[in-house]
């Protein structure tokens, strides 16, 4: 059997530090176990950004990039059974298989099933469904949502609730949910609890929400770019403070204005001197930092061990430890009951012709998220 | 009201680097809500000596060391309730006083109630009750139990049942409780759970206890010096390794060993880079690794973050997490009951006036324990 193809236009990544090319590429219709979706919206995350910078070690070219989208199944493969045609869909660059053994442990979100030829940019089957005149091009995190149609395995797909609007929810498949998972799903905070969240992004204001829906009764909002603060306050954070502002550490700061540091933290940034700052916020005896931003590659964390052994934990978050199939459906279905809003987050939308400019934006700190609408 | 003194005979260190010496000192009575012990027996912790070498930054001379006793009241003084004379006590270096924000949070033992004086080596109002000819000496970790006669605040004594013999459950004030605790307290290792403990000495020794008690499928013991293994696989390891048997990390080696890491490992030496192994080897998704040994001033424990971000957990805990004056007295139950022998732990018992000898054991290698039996 000869395998199909339909036509899509895709933002092609040819190489690293190149603008994306809007091409028309041929899209292959899934093989056994896979979905066709019909892409309707994308956010434009850092992570793509950091990809196409080329200082991602682990980058391959030419590739689609886009994690962070919604869409529509157009077309199932042999055997797909838990998905089918016009179901609302979120890609999910962490599967979830149900089968592996870390899916079986109910300890993390972290499926292992096809991370091998995810990390190699390609389906389970080691093959890609991107060609442009017959040239094979990448996935990328198993996603590739930046194009008007992907082809995902069916475990990477979490189904949700056609009534949610896809160009809002799309932000479900990336930033939100870790954001707002991290504080619910990894660390648990508790009703009354004290937070610091260290960066403003996508992420740390995702942070906050899910700090003010945990009902903490402070929420310390850091970063060095202060025209984040009012969206924060308006999300929920009761203290916003600038680094800057002070001679001493932040860590410091914080301990200080918290009698004796915060019962969580969060480093949403990715680097490594904020994730020892936020450590060291920590409260003694039982505070807990979680590190949700990704550092550069070979950089390292440190601390003095005294700082664990007085009580401080230290963890880390990937994907807010959501499920996807499990458990992200029910994000949406508590967006959809008004718990958050997420319209706060999209400061820029437009079409996939203009997306070098989202990342314009983007590098400018100008928007949080600007999402990509296919149908624009 | 004068303060009275009762004699007593302590060993002293007159200053660092010095061997003790065996004085008849001058002990004053409790004052309000301070104890007098008769010590009847101590055991001889690397701590005392770690001070003992002058590296402790915290050390303070003259100073009656010792922090592992037993010991029966002798007085009461004004306003004690929990205690009487005759009481069967195990001195607490981490105090419990049910009344400070660290006790109330019921997440920590870290009781901060003293701290600060403690850390003087002084007694709560701020004065000490050694002295020898009008001299005053310090107290040590709130116990300096290498004396006959000692003084406590109510609130840093357990008092246990008088069936067990002080001269081994003196274990459970600290070494023993440290490496058992962590792994049932802190870590809570679950049943099937597998295990890696980095150093065999009393502590490490005694978090194989620990993790034998939690039913561990699998116990993996790691030290460079092979005659503890023996013991080790007595009290229950299932592997002992020595790291100098490979020719790479001993983190993969284990990693290897366990298709993928150990769900819990414990340091229990206080070598930073041992730290980092112990974090490295623990299973992605969900390992945890506590710190239980206590790195020298100034070092630092270092991670690439993605440890963490991919799902491990890096906590630390002090006397095992345990409550001193509620939880200490079951530990005591459960050796009653014949769960743990601490027999195994007691390789040498002398008299005070041997004490030296017993650092110098340690120093070699040759002890896991010297207890210092005060009748003899």
């Amino acid at each position: 059997m000869t395998d199909k193809f339909i036509k899509s236009k895709a933002a092609v990544a040819w190489g690293p530090k190149q603008p994306l090319a809007i091409e028309e590429i041929d899209v292959m219709l899934p093989r056994k176990g896979e979905v066709l979706i019909k892409v309707m919206a994308s956010g434009v995350c850092h992570t793509d950004a950091f990809t196409l910078s080329g200082e991602d070690p682990e980058g391959i070219f030419p590739v689609v990039l886009g994690h962070e989208g919604g869409g529509i199944v157009e077309q199932v493969g042999e055997g797909v059974t838990s998905v089918q045609v016009g179901d609302h869909v979120i890609p999910l660059y962490t599967p979830e298989c149900g089968e592996c053994k870390f899916c079986l442990s109910g300890k993390t979100n972290l499926c292992q099933k096809i991370r091998e030829t995810q990390g190699q940019g390609l389906m389970p089957d080691g093959t890609t469904r991107f060609y442009k005149d017959g040239q094979p091009i990448f996935h990328y995190m198993g996603c590739s949502t930046f194009s008007e149609y992907t082809v995902l395995p069916e475990i990477s797909l979490a189904k949700v609730n056609k009534e949610a609007p896809l160009e809002e929810v799309c932000l479900l498949g990336c930033g939100v949910t870790t954001g707002m998972g991290a504080v619910m799903n990894t660390a648990k905070v508790e009703e009354g609890a004290t937070v610091a969240i260290f960066g403003l992004g996508g992420i740390g204001l995702s942070a906050v929400i899910g700090a003010t829906m945990a009902k903490a009764s402070r929420i310390i909002a850091i970063d060095i770019n202060e025209s984040k603060f009012e969206l924060a306050r308006k999300l929920g954070a009761t203290d916003c403070i600038n680094p800057k502002d002070f001679d001493k550490p932040i860590q410091d700061v914080i301990v200080e204005l918290t009698d004796g540091g915060v019962d969580y933290s969060f480093e949403c940034v990715g680097n490594v001197n904020l994730m020892r700052s936020a450590l060291e916020c920590c409260h003694k005896g039982w505070g807990e930092s979680v590190v949700i931003g990704v550092a550069g590659a070979g950089q390292e964390i440190s601390t003095r061990p005294f700082q664990l052994v007085t009580g401080r934990v230290w963890r880390g978050s990937a994907f807010g430890g959501v499920k996807g199939r499990t458990e992200l459906p029910d994000y949406v279905e508590r967006y959809l009951a008004g718990e958050f809003k997420l319209s706060d987050f999209i400061t820029h939308t437009m079409a996939l012709e203009d997306i070098n400019e989202s990342f314009e934006l983007m590098h400018k700190g100008e928007s949080i998220r600007t999402v990509i609408h296919f149908d624009k």
